[in-house]
């Protein structure tokens, strides 16, 4: 009935987006749970989730400074969003499961806690105690815990699964560093060897292992040796095999684990996800099947109506190809294998044309199942979409588009070769037995035979174009003041302007901006941009105002941008990948990927440097899920960092006359490293700030001396007393070095806290993600190659 | 004949040692052959190439001055040794095959070019003028190209084969870095923005792109940033967005292209050396087999003839193992399969065991291509060793030897489950079948069913020395000055003594001290360094002179090294490695690796724990290959470096009232980090000070500051005008940075040539070889997991 049809349409679309969620099957629950999944209600919570992180810019140390009662109510309206999803998702999913699964209890813990937190922290507030918002830290769990994040839950599962590795390689890594900083202690401990900064070198056991772990991120490098090496030479051996085992074999290691984790890791969820989606698949089959002699199927009309339901606007003519391709020899009924194999879903997530390819790829791949195709012909197809729109002008003017000079116009614009028209779709080149069998959807209607000169002519628009460019960078590089450069841009954005014009001449202007477009999209949008700044620019030339400089900065960013193209020129030059991307042959076509090759430099024709270039491309989407795991880790340290070091650094203009702006404010930092190099801008006053510091601290150069911010606190309490200059203290030197062992107890324990926030930075970003990142990427070129 | 014998010999030898050489078959090309692979030949020639190299610490720039005429005459000796090994090798090959071999004309013109520029250097030196020594780069050569370094030329061929996928990544990432130059050109260029020392900020655009490839290496990093951070906080962006792509995609990107050509290389590498040996096999077999009934072989008395010409010191008994091994069903003759399959030539080169072990590994596959074993069960084989030698004691005092005290004590001290003794190998636990069929090679011997009491009483020695070692520690780590802690370490040296005595009063001396026993060895010397030591310091404990404190550092080094003895002793519980490596067990005995596993705490007995341990311990020997590798590239930009740049810094005692102490003897250093960070010793003033700057150069970390080693060329010209102080200038500024600009036309030349001596080492150092470096250790984890 309805409900069979609702609850195969929930499998399918569950399928589909690879959701793996239980839900009652009741009218009711279903219904529900359409809704749970529309998107209204998950960009609801998206925009939630941004707003109770975005807090951060508004709480105290604030960077747009807000009441605590704003922030307090606004942060209580997302707590009740949060619950409120929650409590959606309990009325969805079986009792049992709901409570059984940690991602719910965690979400429920985490708004019970930040409800307490936020009345302790109000009411002492309210008489005027001022106490920690620890509560904050713990918002992260709201973007990894909610059922949207699955792919950043993946990554993190994916960490915890190699943890332990990652645990004994540092174990062994610390029992290193700790057998190296004993060797120190007795080589040098005793030589009364000073710093470049006066203090003593290598006293301290505890002193030496953290200046030994810092010479792993190479950041103290050569000067925690120099001391050393003036004394006697012979003592850089032990540095350089310190750097040897620890910096070079041991970091190898870290990655070397995490790889072969990752790798691990990602065949068993691709193993998963695949087997979900078939069970997925064949619980929808198993609630809309019927007995139709010996098999059970699924008829043509149920099959119409599931896909009405799962895709709501798909085209009647776009229905009818994808029950084509699922019922192939046209028996009024689709069976289970092709049900399995075939079913078109990526056709309607995906661009129509897209997915139908897929489809009809999966297709043939069933048919090699039946020893019709064998996999490795598939291989050589490529794929090119032929255009099967009309141009508007052809319907206005036919006679003038179909003219002479109109006809050389488009042949010199089209840089790609030229592709016939067709309706419905064309495969050529295919052995004969499969072209005759797939003949009722493939025919051919194209021919890749072409005359060396035609090529020629062919690239001529497209390298035109491409030297443009080229000579465009030059003269972006140039001063800009000179009239005469000032008078080029306006002669290359006409250049542009044409270029653009000319291409809608030629292409069909719907499929020119189609969904996928991207490239052509960011061709138009730069150049409309630059247009406009020019424009702007020349008619508001003296009112030069800050706010409108900003805006230009943008539009000479998309102006560099656009030089950018030459890369994508050079990678649509006969691969799969331009061919797909490519608007001028919308529609489809298969075809042998060696018949046909178009004109490029032999440098760029080496398929090894397309391979490079689409691989790049292609890590793109993922990298967005590194983005949300960073996110989630940095927004963890800023919060700590904010509430340790807020306010102990200032900002303030050098060139101002104010007291402490020559030393961040802080007059611990007096001769510090952190003060002569200006690093008062790298502070935990505010978030954006914090998220800056952090980035600092992950590319990993200098963070000793960032470092020196944390160490900044006992510094603070130092400077009651004098000055004291701790780190390699530049050219004015101040002495007061001796009061570092008098620094108290309390101090002490703040500044190795400081130093543990800073390590324990390292290992989890450094060591962790960052390598992870590598993996993926390494992973990613392994798959290409 | 006595020629075919040698000839298979020699076929062998080659296949043995992986050599690939074409030789002529005339009995005097055999015995001149012979010679030429003798190992006192082998040894010559890298003693001469070691004194070729070993020449940059006489010549000037010296660490050990010499006059020119000495220099000259054993460079002049060692080309002579050179162009000999040559001349005997044309000898030993076809004429056609010497001179078509890139290697031969390689040292050929190698030795010219060397001749050629000591003649012109040493006439021109005979009239005071002084010229650059430019042969010497061309030394590594040598190194490279004679036939002996068959590893080094490995890698080089590995590195060759990845430049064309490593130009294409490197094109892009230039590519992107130009846009990322022209880009802060036009958005930092006309701010008029300051760097911390004053100069102007981002207004040249190669000034912006060297900066901004320093930024890659994260070498400047948050130092660029910052004046465009402080202008305006949305400029950090930027940087992000730089180092994203540039530092973290593109370096990702790099060691991505170099892992997988270096896995595809090794494949290939690996194909070519099997097909080779099984080749020359096939020639030694083609020359010794007769015909036997409808199969050609080779006899007994031939086959044992042909292994006393490989290994002539070879004993009986050993041989007739061998033979049983390669005839198995004791035919009287070795047919082509078995000849091909389980020649015992690894037994000859590896200590006998070993060989012996892969030699029945390899009689066991062989089986199983006879159907008669699955590799699969062989992977499940462990290999242990029986002790087969009997202790001196029980030969001169066997009741005291096996009196119930000795049993206890030499129970007690055996840290491995007790082994039963055996003559002859034994093998148990394989399925039926196999076991009867190899029985007359491997008869059980040895049951592992244990009580866990006894388990854990065994283990007691091993962990109570491990206990004292970390008690060790502590001591060590305390001050050495109290006389309590210097009197507590005559106690653990007791300790150890006594540890080793036990040892080997419980294991046979011989066994224990045997070959392969690195870590007994390694003990043993440690401990007997130290005692020396300890009676040194004590004896003459006033007269400690600074020669004295230099062996004493290094006696240091050694106890703690003992240390390292934990790992070991984890390591050693239950693992392949271990029983592999261990003395208690010598003699083979093939044991299921899951039926018996030893005590030790959860945490060590994971076998990843001992997978990580194990693969590291094994990267060792490769590690070598690298040296090599490294020592080759080193050397060449150690020469160059050193005719650029040595003199131009001098370290000069700081504490000495000498002029310019404080700025390396250079006035034009004054205010320069370098000189204010007190480098003065990362200088090219020789060849050992040229390496450590290298390796500092390759951690990467500062090197923009070394680099103003190079610039400081220029500046010492602007030295003559003024103090000029080009990078972040410290506390001092001194002003004049507007002399650059000023620079005449050579000296800005000379500038630039500096630092492209820099990228070019960082691009083949950092990008190639790192990265290779990183690959080889990737791909040992993924072998090893
Ligand atoms: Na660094």
């Amino acid at each position: 009935g309805d409900l069979d049809l609702l609850l195969a349409a929930a499998y399918v679309s569950d399928a589909q987006y690879n959701r793996n969620v239980e839900f009652e099957t009741s009218p009711q629950a279903i219904r529900l749970y359409y809704f749970y999944n529309h998107w209204t209600m998950r960009a609801a919570i998206y925009f939630f989730i941004f707003v109770d992180l975005s807090l951060a810019l508004f709480e105290k140390p604030a960077l747009f400074p807000l009441p605590l009662l704003a922030t307090s109510l606004v942060e209580v309206l997302c707590l009740t969003a949060f619950f409120g999803r929650l409590v959606h998702f309990a009325k969805v999913t079986p009792q049992m499961v709901f409570w059984k699964d940690t991602k719910n209890i965690c979400v429920m813990v985490t708004i019970v806690l930040t409800l307490i937190d936020l009345i302790i922290y109000g009411s002492l507030e309210a008489v005027n105690i001022h106490s920690v918002r620890w509560s904050r830290v713990l918002r992260p769990i709201f973007v990894v815990n909610f059922p949207e994040s699955r792919q950043i839950r993946r990554a993190f599962r994916s960490i915890r699964n190699t943890l332990p590795d990652i645990l004994y390689v540092f174990l062994l890594f610390i029992f290193s560093v700790l057998i190296f900083s004993l060797m120190a202690l007795k080589l040098f401990g005793n030589r009364s060897l000073k710093t470049v900064d006066g203090s003593p070198y290598f006293t301290n056991i505890l002193e030496i292992a953290f200046e030994l772990y810092i010479l792993v991120t190479t950041a103290n490098s050569p000067d925690v040796m120099m001391p050393a090496y003036d004394f006697n030479w012979w003592y850089s051996l032990y540095f350089i095999t310190y750097i040897i085992i620890n910096t070079y074999i041991f970091m190898s290691v870290f990655l070397a684990v995490i790889y072969n984790n990752y790798r691990k890791h990602l065949k068993n969820e691709i193993r998963k996800l695949a087997y979900l989606k078939r069970y997925k698949m064949m619980e929808a089959f198993n609630f809309l099947n019927v007995e139709v002699g010996t098999e059970f199927v699924v008829t043509e009309a149920r099959w119409k109506q599931l896909v009405k339901v799962v895709a709501p606007d798909i085209t009647s003519s776009h229905m009818e190809l994808l029950l084509r391709i699922c019922d192939e020899e046209r028996k009024g009924h689709v069976g289970m294998v092709t049900w399995l194999l075939a079913f078109p879903f990526p056709a309607l997530s995906q661009s129509g044309v897209a997915g139908v390819l897929l489809a009809i790829l999966r297709l043939l791949f069933l048919a090699d199942k039946m020893n019709f195709l064998r996999l490795a012909d598939l291989l050589n197809i490529q794929v090119v979409t032929i255009n099967v729109k009309t141009h508007p002008l052809e319907t206005w003017m036919p006679r003038v588009y179909q003219s002479p000079a109109s006809l050389l116009v488009r042949k010199v614009v089209r840089h790609r070769r030229e592709v016939g028209k067709s309706s419905g779709y064309a495969m050529s080149d295919l052995k004969k037995g499969k072209a005759s069998r797939l003949s009722f959807l493939l025919h051919a209607s194209w021919s890749c035979s072409r005359t060396p000169d035609e090529m020629c002519f062919l690239g001529f628009f497209v390298w035109a174009y491409d030297v443009i460019i080229l000579i465009n960078a030059i003269f972006i590089a140039l001063d800009e003041k000179n009239p005469f450069i000032s008078y080029a841009e306006w002669v290359f954005l006409s250049l542009y302007i044409i270029e653009i014009l000319l291409k809608l001449y030629t292409y069909e202007p719907r499929t020119y901006f189609g969904m996928k477009q991207y490239w052509n999209w960011f061709d138009t949008l730069i150049i409309i941009a630059a247009l406009l700044a020019s424009v702007a620019t020349a008619t508001i030339q003296s009112a030069r105002k800050y706010n409108s400089q900003q805006v230009l900065d943008i539009v000479l960013i998309l102006r560099i941008l656009r030089l950018l193209r030459v890369i994508v020129s050079i990678q649509r030059s006969g691969s799969f990948q331009g061919a797909w991307g490519d608007a001028a042959t919308p529609g489809l076509l298969l075809q042998k990927a060696s018949s046909c090759q178009p004109k490029a430099p032999e440098l760029f024709l080496d398929p090894r440097f397309r391979v490079i270039v689409t691989t790049l491309i292609n890590i793109g989407p993922t990298m967005l899920v590194f983005g949300g795991l960073i996110l989630v880790v940095y927004y963890a340290f800023a919060i700590i960092g904010m509430e340790a070091f807020h306010g102990k650094i200032q900002y303030l203009d050098p060139n101002s006359t104010a007291p402490g702006a020559l030393v961040c404010g802080n007059p611990a930092l007096n001769g510090s490293v952190f003060a002569r190099d200006r690093y008062c801008k790298n502070n935990f006053n505010d978030i954006a700030s914090s998220f800056i510091v952090l980035i600092e601290l992950t590319v990993v150069n200098q963070w000793h001396d960032i470092l020196s911010e944390g160490l900044a606190l006992p510094a603070q309490r130092r400077g009651m007393l004098g000055v004291a200059s701790r780190r390699r203290g530049g050219g004015v030197h101040l002495g007061g070095t001796d009061f570092v062992p008098m620094a108290d107890g309390f101090a002490r324990v703040t500044h190795q806290a400081a130093k543990l926030y800073f390590i324990g930075f390292h290992v989890v970003v450094v060591i962790l993600i960052v390598n992870i990142f590598i993996a993926f990427i390494l992973e990613a070129f392994f798959v290409a190659y």
